[in-house]
């Protein structure tokens, strides 16, 4: 069966988006410096070939371990999952061909016909449940793997649920100070996990946490 | 000079200690469960052959890279600086022998004489604010270094005062949901560190952080 899968940067302080980063602001990156705080968390994925290639940003980058990593994960995904808020901030700032290339569930209560985009990215607009989202999300990737994008609302509910068999980190020297936080509103008893892979890059850690196999 | 830094354990969900984990609680660590939470975040330490030895526990023990890591952090340190609470808890569980054979500088208002324990460790009770204490364990350390030893909120106070050089982080895949926080009231800017090493651990991710140069 596919694996249930997230994948995100975090910075130190334990944030996956600064404050001052939403829908609002998007056209002014010096509010509360988020532009500088997304750009310094996200300062090594950027020179890679992988992320250059996927989003068309000419030849060239960097290759090795990290590189190799995030290209695997990217073809590893048969269906993302998203948030309304992450959705909604994609809209405005992705390319005509949105960096997807699968089917695209977004939790919304917004009723919305399907948005079909160039090169492969149908985002489908769902509003019966995250348990029902995930189970069309596992169809529509047949023998690849779900992600869950985010934002970390989402994420936090899918830990919750018990669902995520990895979580993939990648944890870099940066202080948001606010923000929205990865790791809170987990529930009881929490969930767990162990570490199956670490890539010691030069501006981020990159960690797979694989979920834990119940206490028996 | 001698280096100011700091080495601890961290969750995923980013907290040093749990919730509970008190003086007044210390006897019953059922309590939010703290004593297991500690346990699970220090899971990784325990079987080192150095930790073995620094606490008399007897002979054998894992040995490898994350154990000359701790025992290379160990020797380094000339002087500890450490908050009132983390004395606390210490006074009531550390052997006879306190596990620091150095000059330990405790941040509080008590007034009270050096408590000199056998092995070297000489606590220092001390009211004249961080900067004089951190004076005084440079001159203590000689060529040796400092290490910030916590609590969080300690920590905090010297990171935003911009003097600690090196920052080493265990970070175990456990999660506390509650505790005290290693990164929040940083101040603005926050401070900056680069990975300078990466130790890749079966149950913990060992990562050295050095102060960034001043930007220019």
């Amino acid at each position: 069966m596919s694996k249930v899968f997230v994948n995100v940067a975090l910075s130190l302080d334990g944030f996956t988006s600064p404050s001052g980063m939403t829908l609002q602001n998007w056209k002014d990156p010096s509010i509360d410096q988020w532009g500088a705080k997304w750009g310094a968390l996200m300062g090594w994925i950027l020179p890679l070939e992988w992320f250059r290639q996927h989003l068309k940003l000419g030849p060239g980058g960097e290759t090795g371990p990290v590189n190799d990593f995030m290209k695997e994960t990217s073809e590893r995904i048969g269906a993302n999952i998203m948030g309304k808020r992450m959705f909604e901030t994609g809209e405005v700032s992705w390319p005509d061909e949105a960096p997807f290339h699968t089917p695209v569930f977004v939790l919304t209560h917004e009723k919305r016909a399907p948005w079909v985009r160039p090169g492969g990215t149908t985002f489908h607009f769902f509003n019966e449940g995250p348990e029902k989202a995930l189970a069309l999300a596992r169809e529509a990737a047949g023998t690849k793997d779900v992600r869950i994008s985010g934002g970390a609302d989402v994420i936090q509910q899918y830990l919750r649920m018990g669902v995520v068999d990895e979580l993939e980190l990648s944890i870099a020297p940066v202080f948001f100070g606010s923000g929205r936080r990865l790791f809170e509103n987990l529930g009881t008893p929490p969930p767990g996990f162990t570490i199956a892979r670490t890539l010691a890059g030069p501006r981020a850690t990159h960690v797979r946490y694989v979920r834990a196999a119940p206490k028996s």
